[in-house]
């Protein structure tokens, strides 16, 4: 283990998340926010703890294939415990009070793009709060370490280690050969992207701040409210054209990238096809299933779409509290939380990507049940898939599924009705942000204990990271010479 | 296609099934019944369809592949079909107004030894429908079709698809070197023990009629129940033995063999230890979180193991309303539900072996993110375990978690709460009986629609031949030529 580059590495990272504080605190100072204290403070901490691994450069460069799942495991823990620190100084009002596990959850919640609240009113909280809320969604939305790779003069072609464990999705491909290009196209079209969008909400009448806030949440499809009552107070244009904007924040940057390139075909991959069906599907099946529920087929069919495209982008934007629709609706909504956004996206949850290969999988095994003789390979966008990236996805499956169990049989010890768990546990794993019952669209998180909260925010961050950084990390064979 | 081959063995299936009737007709005949014109009429039925296909035994008698997945498939459905209806023909009393579809589901949850009813008052039943409620888990837990084949003069060695389709868990090794001395093997510790059973039931002062029932409810993990308050009427004894039992044939039957031939250490596998491991502590978990549910420990720990007993085995049987224990217990049983037995019991589930190489797997996949160079193979009770296996138990999960997504879909067209859908599909599809809410431990399956009925008919169907057989069937590949 190169535990002096290791350290190095996670002293970049509180640079750069003073370099992030500046955010809130100009708007705090905009403001004339008394808040503006615990950003400084927590500012003059990162740059101080920070600063000592930088002093000097490491020598050896190297980084083996499990320093890279180390480093990203703790650099997204120490986003985390520092980005939690402004929650603790500064006075949320009185009905937020609350604890530093609260305050991690929120953090975590924050830069894994999940979007679940443990505060209470956030209609009283400074507006530097909800920036600094709705910053770290952008933030965390396409990764932060990958960027800071980018800019650092590193390392030769080891990068590619930590970009896999960071992106969202089975397998990475470098758009260009080189790592750190790709990292800035990436980059590039994501900030275009959110530009975009903001000019869009302001059309639409949304107040500066607001569409500020909710640019940063849509694009990282994080999904922190600032208002009580979600989304529900904008106009239904506004409402269709965030729902739009997470869905076209859930499709695989790569097809941009394709785009731009005017490689139309190619950007029409089997993932996005699949992404786009299983969107009308949900949509058709809610809007179906919402038939007596609200006055028009109109209105249902637009808080249809806005909640099929807040759930499956998991973001977790709300205008319903469709947590008073039909049964149908709802098994319907819960297995988008599984489901999630394309691979490469900022989104969540197992992938479509993922699933294209799991159902294909399927079928080939039952193909071979027929015909035991004939050799298979499975292939994707006419490219054959690896077995090891086959396994992979299996492997991160039944992960998922066994991360999800154990969390739910500890989160129970709360007291908690099972849905509330599950859904808590589904939505944590999967970054989505709200579930069901006392943590539907009109709920919050506030009431699990500590432990619960922990055990979510360790989702939070196994699910931002897709689990096996972070079994990595805590695995003891990690730490042996 | 062997088609011919098909409709013989499937002939032969009606036949036995004739014969399975003499135990209910005898029964109606001992208690002088109105019943017995209904068992009487099936067995004609049974008599006069099957023996059309065998009275000329075909020439071709070689079976391929996938002809063995289509009879072990369309066995199952023709037990179900023709065993759902005595009870058609049978008066059941006003309580229990069925319909076939009714009919369909109490005959697939007999056969896969299921044990959820949709009868709403069983002490009214006659005592002949009963004990062929009971007497189809004793049949459907050691599969019948095997049974059939080993005493059907019929072909060379191809009956080993047949029995792969057929017996439960990812790998199935034969215990001697020829199939049909295996199948006697296996049926004979199973005929052993029932009625080892059957005495300890009686010294227990269980009436005989019961004594009989529960044992073969016991005996093929189905749980049907003939007292609508399930076995809280039976003394502590009883009920430790019943759960005690029900763990025993929730073990693998290759270890009793291993046992018999003293390989006391071969007989301890890996499955078998994490087994004991799982059970004790589920049963400690539980009975903690009873602390303050029963008067006294000795109580909670009673009601724990019969009930974890019952549910691990998949089972079903009950003594306590599990449905109002709290939250951290129903949490730990609904995991149960997933678990399941061990490969080669009666029981049902995912399976211990599974979840053993799952885990393995994982592990593995840990390790090679921490030394990407290595090449390690998994490893059970010191012996390899081929890639292939690993493979079709990852195809498995993902299948069988894929399959309960849909069915609480469809299952929640009618509209009953998450908690009933969820438990319902998971009892069906792990074989195990009742689940939480409205199909509780105190609940039926009587309100849900037909086709929820279908589609739960179906989960039954499908857990108990381990879904590939099922899906090969309905696979437009297999009917090409």
């Amino acid at each position: 283990m190169n535990y002096r580059m290791i350290t190095y590495i996670l002293g970049w990272i509180l640079l750069f998340q003073a370099g992030f504080l500046l955010v809130p605190t100009v708007t705090a100072l905009a403001y004339g926010e008394e808040a503006i204290k615990g950003f400084l403070l927590t500012m003059a901490i990162c740059l101080a703890i920070g600063s000592l691994p930088i002093l000097r450069k490491p020598k050896k460069t190297e980084l083996r294939a499990r320093d890279g799942f180390v480093i990203v495991s703790l650099c997204w823990i120490l986003l985390t415990v520092s980005g939690a620190l402004p929650f603790m100084f500064v006075d949320l009002g009185a009905a937020n009070e609350i604890n530093y596990f609260d305050a991690l959850f929120e953090a975590a919640s924050g830069f894994t793009t999940t979007g679940s609240s443990i505060m209470t009113d956030v209609e009283i909280l400074p507006r530097s709060i909800n920036i600094w809320r709705c910053f770290t969604h952008w933030v965390g939305g396409m990764g932060v370490l990958v960027f800071i790779m980018a800019f650092l003069p590193l390392s030769g072609g080891r990068n590619m280690h930590m970009m896999k464990a960071e992106s969202p999705g089975p397998s990475v491909s470098k758009l260009v050969p080189r790592v750190r290009t790709t990292a800035l196209l990436l980059y590039s079209i994501y900030f275009v992207l959110t530009v975009v969008m903001f000019i869009v909400y302001l059309i639409g009448g949304m107040p500066v701040f607001e569409a500020l806030c909710t640019s940063f949440g849509t694009a990282g499809t994080g999904g922190f409210s600032f208002y009580n009552d979600g989304m529900n107070r904008f106009s239904p244009f506004l409402q269709v054209m965030i729902g739009t904007f997470m869905l076209i924040f859930s499709i695989n940057f790569e097809s941009y990238f394709l785009l731009i390139k005017r490689k139309w075909r190619d950007a029409l991959t089997t993932e996005v096809i699949t992404f786009i069906l299983i969107v009308a599907s949900a949509v058709g099946i809610i809007t179906w299933s919402l038939r007596d529920t609200y006055g028009t087929v109109w209105e249902g069919l637009r808080h249809a779409y806005f909640t099929v495209a807040s759930l499956i982008s998991t973001t977790g934007y709300a205008t319903a509290n469709y947590d008073l629709w039909p049964e149908l609706g709802k098994a319907t909504l819960m297995m988008l939380f599984f489901i999630g956004a394309c691979a490469g996206s900022t989104g969540g949850g197992v992938k479509v990507s993922r699933l294209v290969i799991l159902f294909k999988s399927i079928a080939r095994e039952i193909s071979n049940a027929i015909h035991p003789k004939q050799v298979k390979k499975i292939t994707v966008d006419g490219k054959p898939v690896e077995q090891s990236t086959v396994n992979s996805v299996f492997i991160f499956f039944a992960c998922y599924i066994i991360f999800f169990g154990f969390s739910v049989l500890i989160v129970s010890l709360d007291g908690a009705d099972f849905i509330t768990n599950f859904s808590a546990v589904a939505t944590a794993l999967g970054n989505v942000g709200p579930g069901f019952a006392r943590v539907g669209p009109t709920g919050n998180f506030a009431f699990f204990s500590n432990l619960s909260k922990l055990v979510l925010t360790f989702d939070m961050l196994a699910g931002r990271l897709e689990l096996i950084p972070m079994l990595v990390l805590f695995s003891p064979k990690t730490w042996k010479k």
